[in-house]
């Protein structure tokens, strides 16, 4: 993969970055996932108690706080999240309220039960850039039903500003089901 | 942001995991922008003659090849893209297929005409793990007016599954005007 | 085409329904669509001043009220309605709710600036038949930009439960330059 | 409702149009609906040994043919279906785009499962009005999983430009469950 050849990076234009980052093993999270709620687990992440899921740590994504069918998640917009056109790529948006609505959708879900993200539709509104400072997606659940739930998200700015807007339908289904 | 607290990370689980990576500077990429048209700059990324966005040494992504009106992306699944539920996160695969729906339109524009994404409607239809091994998505333009245009992307593995789904639409617009 | 042949439709089952309705030439609202704000004509149309578009009068759809970025459109499902699957067919409920999105965006729209629908995403929650009585289209307008516009729009019954739910793009051009 | 009230209307621009058609009762589609594999229902819809559903003929929609996992409708455009642009209403277009997708995803499966639409994500490309001359929403399956479909449609004109795209995906279950 690219990223392994840092050599042929320097050749191309001399002015590299590089990045270091941790996370941890995901088998913990993983393994306290059919035992507790959705706000229990979401919770727990949140707290510091569970550690975050891998691409929280590779995108720089914050979980901020959760409620019963609401979350939101925090990122500060930096170069590395950059698409040829010198904006934060949209599939970086995509990935934080793909979280927010998906999060949003557990948080109501009881230990036990499980779901998966069927869709995601997101509409970009405004570019994205480092001088937009930091960005919070809110993801809320519009309606749970016994076999799907439907979840929208907002990315906003400080100034609240609308950025980005997605829905999302979630599969609910039973643990042991699945 | 959590990735600079180590510390808390492995306290949390005593198992982390380090990831060092490097991208180039974007500027040289964006400059070329408003003088190549899109193919002669996707081919001069995929050629390494100009530095690959940044996302995609973030999340590991490989130009494979470009031409008129489509081009094929390459993503190897690995732990640093897991979700909460020990899956590829939603968002990873829609950076993919946003990567090959934008990049498909750009391909068909001419210098000085630029695009921006409107949306992204992505469908997820298998789970992607690193046990997927590699996927590729292959981005298509569908239609192309003087405004707008409509591309799609598949996303699927080494056997030919369909693994997720997408439509964008972008707009169109002269870099001078813009 | 099949409507044209109720000789084989009576030989089908012998229990053929026949509905008759009316609708006015559509050219005097075409007419007055440049010289009005969005607001004005919808308004008309509401007060009976200007004749409804023809597609209101062959599903049976209501005008209801309309305010600055939102409007409401009401339907009284019926078996003129239905799919084959004994319900009101998604494309009836999609025509409510892009009524809903666009004429939003048409409200907030001043004379001599012209809109269209660039998509429509509609999530089906709850089956919708003659016994769910009276259903209400509520558009809202997320965002407006210099070039387009985002609005959302909720379909509601009558204990306000959400059936139904789209989001939708439009793009917005001087009626001079289209 | 307003189409029982044909006195405003003639008042408003003194040209009212007048339409009378017909539908059989749906209850034997419906009887049948349990006992026959999807393209068994389709069909008998298709060679008129079963009713079409009512709202085709409210809308002058016409099943053409159908496959293993594809089926073609068509429709003449008419000011009948115009919305206040004086194009045909995008609802129109979503109603013709589900029946492709819906009906392509019930084409593949046998007697005794049934469908839902979850979702209908349409793309409006061209303006379609009654000088377009009749178009044709082709559906295609793209995938069966065990609990959903995916499939999409894409509307052309006779020379086979793309006027209007179409996602949805559908739920699928046992009729005995559910």
């Amino acid at each position: 993969m690219t990223q392994t050849q840092p050599g042929s990076l320097v050749q191309a234009d001399g002015a590299a970055r590089t990045r270091t980052y941790s996370w941890a093993d995901p088998s913990a999270t993983l393994a306290a996932l059919a035992g507790l709620s959705g706000i229990e687990l979401l919770g727990a992440i949140g707290r510091g108690e569970l550690p975050p899921p891998p691409v929280m740590r590779t995108l720089g994504i914050e979980a901020l706080d959760v409620g019963d069918g609401w979350i939101r998640f925090g990122l500060v917009p930096q170069e590395m999240h950059y698409n040829p056109l010198g904006t934060v790529h949209g599939g970086v948006l995509a990935t934080l309220l793909d979280s927010a609505t998906g999060c949003a959708v557990h948080s109501v879900l009881p230990a036990g039960v499980g779901y998966t993200s069927m869709d995601l539709t997101t509409k970009y509104l405004r570019p994205v850039t480092a001088a937009t400072g930091k960005v919070i997606a809110t993801g809320t659940v519009l309606a749970r039903g016994s076999r799907t739930a439907l979840a929208e998200a907002k990315l906003t700015d400080s100034r609240d500003r609308l950025l980005a807007h997605a829905t999302s339908s979630c599969l609910i289904f039973s643990l042991e089901q699945a």
